[in-house]
C-alpha cells in the first residue's frame, strides 16, 4: 500500500560498513580496527571520568581536545576541528566546501566507498579518476576544472600512499578548490601532509583516532586547515547539531593524544606484524600491493577472492571482500595482533591444501 | 583579499546555544540542564565499562540502547531510533521526511529556534505560525497544505504543554505528511504522544537523554515511529556518518534507561522545585506560564528582562533571555537545586531592593 506522505520522503542509497558480527570469538580482520585496546591514560580518563558533570551539556568546541590536538600537530587551536568520528568530519566538509554548482568533486574510482554516498546524498556532482593498472593515483588526472577533490593517502582498499611531490602537485593545480587528503591511516607510515598546511591555504587534512588510536568505540575525527575553513566547518556543524562530541569522548581522546609513547609503540607493533604478513602471503603466492596502512590488499592468480573470503568467513575469520568492478578478486585484510595474522596464515594454508 | 576558493564555501546561519561559561562557581539556569548526576547505574556503566572494546567500532544501530528503549516504551525494537543527541535526532529527520518540493514545513513562531536553522541549511521551505497572545500554539493553523509539520510539546521557550485532542487534530489534519512532535521536555508531567504511534503512522516522536535523564553531556536522542520511518531514518544516518553513538554513550544510555526508580525520584524533586520557585516568582511579581518541562518563562510588567538578565549574570547567574520579536521582556529560567533556585530568588528579591 501506498501510504499518503511517501511522495515527502527522501531516496536514499547508504554507505554499508563492515559486518560487524554479534558472534564471539570470532578473528575480526574486516573493519581495520586495531587488534590493541586504547593507551592505558585514556582507560584511566573513562575510568575515572566525573560523572557529575554529565548532566551539562559538553564543551560545544570540545576545548581540551582541541587544544591538545593543536600541540600535537603544533597549530593553533582555530586550525583544528574535532567530530563524531571523521565520517562526520568529512560530512560537515562536503557540506562546508563543496557547493559547486555546475562542476563536479574528483576522487579516485577505487577508494573509500563512502566518499560517492555523501555525493549523493548531499546531491554533490562528482567525477571518478581511474587509477592505473598497478592501483596507483595519477596527479594530473585532477588537473581539469572541478569544484573540489578529496583524495585518500594511503588511498583504500589498496593501502597504497604518494609522498609530498604528488600532494603538492595535486594542490598546485587546485587552488581554486578546497582540496581534502584523508589521512585516516597515515600513522601507519605514509607522508602527512600537515606540513603543506602553512603553504597551501586551500588545504583541509583529515584524521581519525579509529585506527592508529585504538578508538573506533569512540569516534573521534578531526579535520586541520586554516582558520577561515575551520571556521566555517564549525557553523557548518552549528547548523546540524551543536554537539557531536560528548564529554566522555572528549576526555579520552586528550588522554590518547596525551600518551605518544603508548601511541608510538602500538604503530610499531602494527607494522611489524603488517610487514611480517605481507612476506608471509607474498610467499603463498599472493600478489601484496605495497601498504602504508593497517591492512593488505592482495590477490591471488588462482584462488577466488570471493571463494576464500566465504571459506574465512565460515571459519569465524572475517576479512573484506568488495564485490566492485576491478577489485572483485582482491581482498582486504586488516593486521591484528601476531596470534590473529598466524590464524589467518594458517587458514590459508589449510585451504590451499598445503 | 578573497580567495580563489570562496565561491564553493557554503553560506551558513548557526544556531547558537546557550552560553557555556568557563567560570567556576556560576548558577547555571540558561541551557535546561537537570541540575542532579545520572543515575548510579550510569556512573557504574561508565566507571566499569570494558575499555578494550573501545577499539572496534560500536554497533551501529546501538543494538543494546535501542532494546532497552523499546521495552521502556512498550514498542518494537523497529520503532526505536537513537542518535547523537535530540539535535541530531532532528536533523536526520528534517532530512529523511521533509523533502515536498514546493510545500513548506510549518513549526510556531516562538519555539525552538534551530527549527528554522535546520530550513534554512537544508534549504526546506517553511513557515511560521504566530501562537497566540497567550503564547499557545492553535491546532487550526496547522490545517492549510504542508511539507511537514514539527511542534514541540512542552514548546519551547515557553514551557506550555498541549493534551491528547490538540495532538489528535494535528495528526488527523496532516495526514499526508510526517508530523514530528518533539518530546524534549515531556518527562516533567505534559502528555506524550507514544500512545498515538499505533493509531497515526505518520507520526514520529522525539525525545532526548539531556533533560530529564541528567545526560546533556553524553548526547544521547531518540525517535519512535513506524518500522518504515524508523528504517529510512536509519537509512539517512548511514549517508551521513554510520556510528554516531560511541560505545561508551550506549552502555551510559543503557544504564540509564534500566534504572527508572532513580529517574523518577530526579523527575520529582525538579517539578517540587518548579512548583515553588514559580509560586515564589509570581509572589515577586512576575507573570509565569504554566509550565511542564524543566524551566519557567516569566515576564514582569516594570522589570526590563534584558537588565534582569545582565544583572544576574554580573552575579555569577546564568539564565536566558532571548533578543527576539514578541519575547523580548521574557525570561527562561531552568529549574537547578532548591540552593540554585533559593540564590536566584534572593538576588531577584536584592535587584527588587526588596
Amino acid at each position: 500500500m501506498i501510504k499518503p506522505w511517501s511522495d515527502k520522503l527522501r531516496k536514499v542509497d547508504p554507505y554499508v560498513p563492515g559486518e560487524q558480527s554479534k558472534k564471539q570469538n570470532i578473528i575480526k580482520l574486516n573493519a581495520n580496527e586495531n587488534p590493541y585496546p586504547p593507551s592505558p591514560k585514556v582507560v584511566e580518563a573513562i575510568h575515572n571520568f566525573d560523572t557529575d558533570k554529565l548532566c551539562l551539556y559538553p564543551n560545544s568546541s570540545a576545548y581540551q581536545l582541541t587544544e591538545a590536538l593543536a600541540q600535537h600537530y603544533g597549530l593553533d587551536m582555530n586550525q583544528v576541528f574535532v567530530g563524531n568520528g571523521s565520517d562526520e568530519v568529512i560530512a560537515l566538509a562536503y557540506m562546508a566546501y563543496f557547493n559547486s554548482p555546475d562542476k563536479p568533486i574528483l576522487f579516485p574510482d577505487i577508494t573509500y566507498s563512502f566518499y560517492p554516498v555523501w555525493c549523493n546524498f548531499f546531491k554533490t556532482p562528482y567525477l571518478t579518476k581511474a587509477v592505473d593498472e598497478n592501483f596507483r593515483i595519477n596527479a594530473k588526472d585532477y588537473y581539469e576544472k572541478n569544484g573540489g577533490v578529496i583524495i585518500p593517502n594511503p588511498n583504500a582498499p589498496t593501502g597504497m600512499s604518494e609522498g609530498r611531490e604528488f600532494i603538492e602537485e595535486i594542490l598546485q593545480h587546485n587552488q581554486d578548490v578546497v582540496v581534502i587528503i584523508d589521512e585516516a591511516y597515515v600513522d601507519f607510515g605514509s607522508y602527512s601532509a600537515v606540513e603543506l598546511l602553512k603553504k597551501y591555504e586551500n588545504l583541509v587534512i583529515v584524521h581519525t583516532f579509529s585506527k592508529s588510536r585504538s578508538l573506533a568505540g569512540m569516534r573521534i575525527g578531526v579535520a586541520l586547515g586554516n582558520p577561515e575553513l575551520i571556521s566555517l566547518l564549525n557553523a557548518v556543524k552549528n547548523c546540524y547539531n551543536s554537539y557531536t562530541l560528548d564529554s566522555v569522548a572528549i576526555a579520552a581522546g586528550t588522554a590518547s593524544v596525551n600518551d605518544d609513547t603508548y601511541f608510538l609503540s602500538t604503530l610499531n607493533k602494527v607494522i611489524e606484524t603488517r610487514e611480517r604478513t605481507a612476506k608471509e602471503l607474498s610467499d603463498l603466492g599472493f600478489k601484496v600491493f605495497p601498504s602504508h596502512s593497517n591492512f593488505l590488499f592482495v590477490t591471488h592468480p588462482t584462488i577466488s577472492a570471493k571463494e576464500l573470503f566465504e571459506a574465512a568467513k565460515a571459519e569465524n575469520i572475517f576479512i573484506r571482500f568488495f564485490d566492485l568492478p576491478r577489485i572483485n578478486n582482491h581482498l582486504r585484510i586488516s593486521i591484528g595482533t601476531d596470534a590473529q595474522m598466524d590464524a589467518l596464515i594458517g587458514f590459508i594454508k589449510k585451504y590451499q591444501g598445503r
